[in-house]
């Protein structure tokens, strides 16, 4: 990582660090572990995620793991298992994504540089994803993945539904990236039930640019996905 | 077929028909034949979906297949060859979605009962959904499948984007289930630029139900999808 790390301008505001927010408990998926330990091709769905975000050419200079402090010695003791070699600091969640994410940034000493909040179930992401959205928020100040809806939209009103324009729309994912000034000004203002992500939690401070996502880069939320998710891959090693 | 068509009221408005619609040129897939011919575990995409409405509990009355003409050789050596017992009708498709439904409209004799319209690329609909979107057309007139959506959702404006609440959008699939009077209503109006499914073009006529429709009902665009549908069959063969 040094090595393409020293390519990089030495301006404070390049600085990049990532936070990888698990916080689920397992129940939703009927499994015995939180999916983001189940396995995808022999690792652990978290692993697959950290390698993501260590990959050198990204130059991601710290990585913040954000877990439920119940699930710390199954994570050391995983990385144990799989030799995980990636340096990256754990750090406890809180009760919602947003305490999490918090308590992730409180961690971060810089003052400055962009840093990517991402799903620890989104395993697949492609390296070009993180690098535009990085690089968004570096020239925009935040910056999150989204693709087009690939079916029709519909919103619900009190007669039914109605059609609406997907070209006007966009299925957000992650990585979100964030000047680390402007995230923390926005994690300082109080928790709404309305934060789905945390485009939501910074928006009334600054605006969101939006960068192409892909579609292969899928959440985990139901035990087909795991099945999906190792096809996607299996893909994606034949045609990295 | 029969013996489960008997068990049905014997009420015509009750008549169910299906019209499976297959435009790909199969450009997009960067495939050497449209997608609908593509195999998957072995069999064709479009036998997949044929499949799925022959199946004798829904009791489908009548199958049309709408394809482009030049395709319909190649559509006749597949069925040779995979020995296809469904009797469907084969009808020439238009110059868009709107023309080849319209076409396959006209096929049906029948001046009621209710009629599905789904795309010859969804092999993966479940049975469950078919029923209960016929149901829902039956009792409601018009009735889609439809899911929320999984990721945050963001609008587009002049200064960027905005959070919207997905509890109150909905993605749409296929089967969209209609009266067949109201379908050949609609059908006998000038098409518009923004029809996009058969909601949109009934929803002026008729409010819109939406039907629980499922994430694993895939519509194949991707090459990648083709591998995520292969993955997604496995498991359902696994547990119907």
């Amino acid at each position: 990582m040094n090595d393409s790390k020293s390519l990089r301008p030495q301006d404070p505001k390049t600085l990049r660090f990532a936070i990888i927010v698990a916080g689920g408990s397992g129940t939703r998926m009927g499994a015995d572990r939180p999916k983001q330990f189940l396995e995808l091709l022999g690792e652990p769905v978290l692993l697959h995620t950290l390698r993501r975000f260590a990959e050198p050419t990204l130059g991601v200079q710290e990585l913040v793991l954000v877990l439920p402090p119940d699930q710390f010695s199954t994570w050391e003791q995983l990385c144990r298992q799989h030799q995980v070699q990636i340096p990256h600091a754990v750090v406890a969640g809180g009760a919602t994504r947003w305490a999490s994410v918090r308590n992730g940034l409180a961690h971060l000493p810089a003052p400055e540089g962009v840093v990517a909040v991402h799903d620890g179930v989104r395993p697949l992401t492609p390296t070009r994803v993180i690098e535009a959205t990085f690089e968004a928020a570096y020239n925009h100040g935040a910056a999150v993945a989204a693709v087009v809806p690939k079916d029709s939209v519909r919103g619900l009103n009190q007669q039914g539904s109605y059609a609406l324009n997907r070209a006007r729309l966009r299925l957000v994912q992650t990585p979100q990236c964030f000047s680390l000034d402007l995230l923390r000004r926005a994690y300082q203002l109080p928790e709404l039930t309305t934060f789905t992500d945390d485009a939501s939690v910074v928006e009334d401070l600054h605006p969101i640019h939006l960068v192409e996502g892909d579609y292969r880069n899928l959440k985990i939320t139901t035990p087909e996905d795991m099945l999906v998710a190792e096809a996607i891959l299996r893909a994606q090693q034949l045609t990295p």
